[in-house]
């Protein structure tokens, strides 16, 4: 199997949409996400993330990277006014209408009007969940990171609350979210469903890993 | 299918061990990369992470979390002395000797002694790539971002050099990461492997995207 290596060069004078075409497979897969929110008008937005990530466990905390310039930016005029926002797993039956939220609609068009999902509001909660999702959060804003290099931020919450399937929690704490059929995402525009390999035991010095499930 | 509900009281009474699990699979699947350093002793270092993200494709930027009181604190001390670092995709054949890498080994023993994985040296670069790997990232080392909230940090770096197996680059300028055979994680112990739901085309508002893949 022959190699390739592009150099930083390389990668500079790449044209502008293959360079992000190639730069957005390279971290690995990508978590697939809704993010839904408010403004204080009542008009609801949605929009497919692929960097929600895991901040810390005690408080319960996610992060993920917004481009204020984008299609992301109502997403985020929503989060600093409101202060809650809800992220919600893609599963295998709404992967089109996710990816569907990413075409620049008008502020006053919501995405979930245009994209058949629909918002649900739940125990008094002022930011919508997406009704399909099977795993969904409540997100109370935490902080937000300027990424002074490139002009993006990271935006941390913490977890108010999670809804999810009950048979897909697992003896250990953790979440089956394959059994949830949530998708991973590569790039700027694939999505994949998953097959476990494994479940491994936890790391120790003195033995290699047993697979626990 | 009946729904449970953890809110932030819940997650804040759970056990600590229980409350990792289930805090850890929330973000949805997650990328999985081995980042391996040396210091300046000649000692090297490797270790999984399971959030590096994209942050921005020009600059081509990726970023990852790091907890500076864990097993992470080799990996962040040898950037910081050395300024780089090489990322590496693990793939199906090497998830549990990359899983191991996680095990709290001394400063002392590399995990490439410990695991049997390799480093490999190329072009000069003075960080060490893990030979196994298909796809392997030189990385500059940017910026860490302290995220006060949780003391934790996000480590930013700029890609120098990308290899990659020849036929996995697609017409556009994507990686196929599944062909690549990239698995991805979910939580701190579970290994998939992944299979191609579609590749959408670009999201417009008047239109439902189409299956170009």
């Amino acid at each position: 199997m022959s190699t390739i290596i592009h150099s930083n060069a390389d990668i500079l004078n790449m044209e502008t949409r293959y360079r992000a075409a190639f730069i957005n497979t390279l971290s690995g897969f990508k978590s697939a996400n809704l993010i839904a929110t408010i403004d204080e008008q009542g008009q609801t937005n949605c929009a497919v993330f692929n960097s929600v990530v895991h901040i810390g466990a005690h408080p319960p905390l996610l992060g993920f990277i917004c481009r204020p310039d984008s299609v992301d930016r109502h997403t985020l005029e929503n989060i600093q006014t409101t202060g809650v926002y809800s992220i919600n797993h893609i599963h295998e039956s709404i992967y089109l209408q996710a990816h569907q939220t990413s075409a620049r609609y008008p502020k006053h068009q919501s995405e979930f009007d245009a994209t058949g999902l629909h918002p649900e509001y739940l125990n008094g909660f002022k930011a919508p969940f997406v009704k399909e999702s099977a795993v969904k959060m409540a997100m109370q804003l935490k902080s937000i990171l300027p990424i002074a290099i490139n002009g993006t931020l990271l935006v941390i919450g913490e977890i108010q609350s999670v809804s999810l399937p009950e048979d897909c929690m697992q003896t250990d704490g953790s979440v089956d979210i394959e059994k949830a059929s949530t998708v991973a995402i590569s790039g700027l525009d694939s999505y994949y469903k998953t097959q476990r390999l494994a479940k491994l035991s936890y790391a120790k010095p003195d033995s290699m890993p047993k697979v626990i499930g």
